[in-house]
């Protein structure tokens, strides 16, 4: 009985290069964590030092989540506003120090609103799809649902995500508080060429205007590029279930890799044109000064970014190993290189990334560090497949300026002192 | 302003395979369509169809499921034991006719557990690694996160899923009757390889023992393949938090298409050796007669399956278009072909698969078609990369007999009589 009777020894390989790990880079990790975490331990020979085995809850119609477990979004009023009373709060960030992998839970995908978030009757809502068209429509949630449907696993970024950083630095901020602007979930829905073809679009229309249901109805003007055609869908999925009100049930514009509020949530309209119709979000609101006296207008497609979770804003860490890890995400495709400096930026290693990387996903890094317990500044940043780089700070503002609010994607330094505590700086 | 100002017209293409879509296939379902649904519907001009605007919620800490949407699991006490007193259930079964895409809600992952759902202090919970290693050791939560991790969206599977139709088809079972105990994570957590490496198991050691540290200690015996060696993992992540208690927190053993319960939850044990334990998991439990009248034991890889989620059992359907959709999933690898016939297995057409298409997860599948009214009988079959084809159920019988419970995948059939009323029935 020392070999598996019924079972067929698999020739695999198959799944080895998706581990995302090779052999040599854990036996180097297990190699520091042997002199570290591992050999500070006594060997065990018995289960005494694991408690005991316990009797377990009723089950039930969901699994809740532990008690021991603390974890929330944090809603804020705007920059350095955090912890306000809800009705003032207009965003709330993910609690990015706390995820694993890269899907956020949907309970805790970050949330920005201009009108609080309704809870819409999706027996009532309607979405009527008209304009440059041969036959304008009005569709109901059971028509998209009776429809060809894709999932895609994409993040949605906040076009404000990181503006706490982009004038000074609060040493007290967390990574949820610089970066939780940001998540990824997979959602489930219409390919807008779908729909585009039941209404029968004119060739010469090559915008089109989303407009959200909420009381703030925001509404934007989004040019019909080969890749935004390719690629956008009309969501009533979200990680399995339907939609939360919050991200935007019973239906919800997704535009992979581009400024979040173009996601327009609580869906309601969509029309086709030949010219934006300059609502007030892109006048008034997402037009921004940059530093050669311009305006940009339609800035949509988020940038290069990364960050690093842990260890991040308000830790404090032990000489010795360290696990770097954190995210990284493009607008403009897959992520292909993270690399990580332990000494202010002199200096860069490549970071490991976790598999599968999606397009237009956040993507987990990773990255062995022994910390010999001097004062130092930790750096993450991430390359795209279109070749985009994340800038260091001093290079984005050259061109942004320092008048702007949106689309901040500078490398995030993170300074420890002797002590080992990780504080927010600006580089 | 007519053309996007600062925008680059993209060359996209890139994703192009990926939508999983062709637009040949979208044209064609778009006629379909607009000969049943849209058709029927009056053109619009204005917003007069569309509900006003809504004011909404506060934003908080967590975004909540909307009032309007009803989705949860089911208990049950075993085979034709359901919605019984949460005490006397020993499973609760996923909602597949609600889910969207693949992910399942960590809420709604389905439940199975031999003695209730233990909810473990963390920072009390520990891991012990022992047997035939050069140094046993033993781990807290806090070790594991600090190590190498990777993420995996994998499904996973009860070993009685589908045991419902087993001997005799009850007509008002819905699918989440018969095939609600399957449900596909993202799981991240720390390569069993790693643990390995950490503890120097003797190579003559083939085997290891898992065990869990609920009140029925769920204990067994897993070979270690090199297919198991290269994907198996200690899991403290789900969906991005931390494991819900329900589903092994504070850390669970996931093995990549084996039998549910050797994905050991509240994992405290992995203990190596050269032989099996022949645990009762292996031998009054898990062990079946199969129709040549000999036993199997350790039947681990679960095999390659399929079922239509809609239409399926108890649902109603009028005559028309129908979007026939649906999961697939095998232990053995990555889903290449889908196949569903209309008439009662006689004739077979390709399904469509909703990328990514990931190994060891479920993959959605969908297909137009429009129904005549008539009554017949939906079926679908799945293929994986491995060659392994979903057998109908005469097949699967003439191999496994009537008197076992496990690994049951025979083809899923739904018939429709003239009135549109979807029934379970056995071929």
């Amino acid at each position: 009985m020392t070999s598996p009777g019924d079972i067929p020894v698999e020739q695999s390989g198959v799944n080895r290069r998706e581990v995302g790990l090779s052999r040599r880079k854990l036996i180097a990790a297990s190699a520091s964590l042997a002199g570290s975490i591992v050999a500070s331990r006594a060997a065990a020979e018995s289960l005494a030092d694991v408690p005991p085995r316990e009797v377990g809850a009723d089950l039930g119609g969901h699994s809740e989540r532990s008690k021991y477990v603390k974890i929330a979004r944090i809603p804020e009023a705007g920059p350095g506003q955090r912890n306000v009373d809800p009705g003032d709060a207009i965003n709330s960030k993910a609690p990015l120090d706390k995820l694993f992998g890269s899907i956020t839970p949907s309970d805790l995908h970050y949330e920005r609103s201009h009108s609080g978030a309704p809870d819409i009757d999706p027996a009532k809502h309607r979405l009527l799809v008209h304009g440059m068209v041969r036959k304008p429509l009005v569709f109901s949630v059971e028509d998209l649902k009776a429809m060809p449907s894709i999932s895609r696993v994409v993040f949605i970024e906040c076009t404000g995500n990181g503006w706490e950083n982009w004038k000074s630095a609060d040493p007290n901020l967390t990574v949820q508080n610089t970066h939780g602007l940001v998540s990824t979930n997979e959602w489930t829905g219409v390919p807008l060429k779908f729909l585009i073809d039941l209404v029968g679009k004119d060739h010469a229309s090559n915008w089109m205007l989303a407009e959200g249901g909420d009381a703030a109805g925001v509404d934007r003007s989004i040019p019909l590029t080969d890749e935004i055609l390719e690629e956008a869908f009309v969501a009533y999925g979200q990680n399995g279930e339907p939609i939360r009100p919050a991200h935007g049930f019973p239906m919800r514009l997704i535009m992979p890799g581009l400024e979040g509020n173009l996601n327009i949530k609580w869906l309601r309209r969509l029309k086709f044109g030949d010219r934006p119709w300059m609502t007030r979000w892109e006048t008034a609101r997402y037009t921004q000064l940059r530093a050669n006296g311009k305006a940009t207008q339609f800035q949509l497609r988020m940038d290069a970014n990364s960050v690093i979770t842990s260890p991040s804003g308000m830790m404090v860490i032990k000489p010795g190993y360290q696990r770097i890890t954190g995210l990284a995400w493009s607008g403009h495709g897959k992520i292909v290189k993270v690399e990580i400096s332990t000494d202010g930026a002199r200096s860069w290693k490549e970071a490991q990334l976790n598999l599968p990387v999606l397009p237009k996903a956040q993507t987990r890094f990773q990255m062995d560090w022994t910390w010999d317990g001097k004062p130092t500044r930790i750096v993450s940043r991430s390359t795209d497949d279109k070749g985009n780089v994340q800038p260091d700070r001093n290079s984005f503002i050259a061109v942004a300026g320092t008048n702007a609010l949106f689309h901040y994607n500078a490398q995030q330094t993170w300074s420890l002192d002797e002590a080992g505590r990780v504080r927010n700086v600006l580089d």
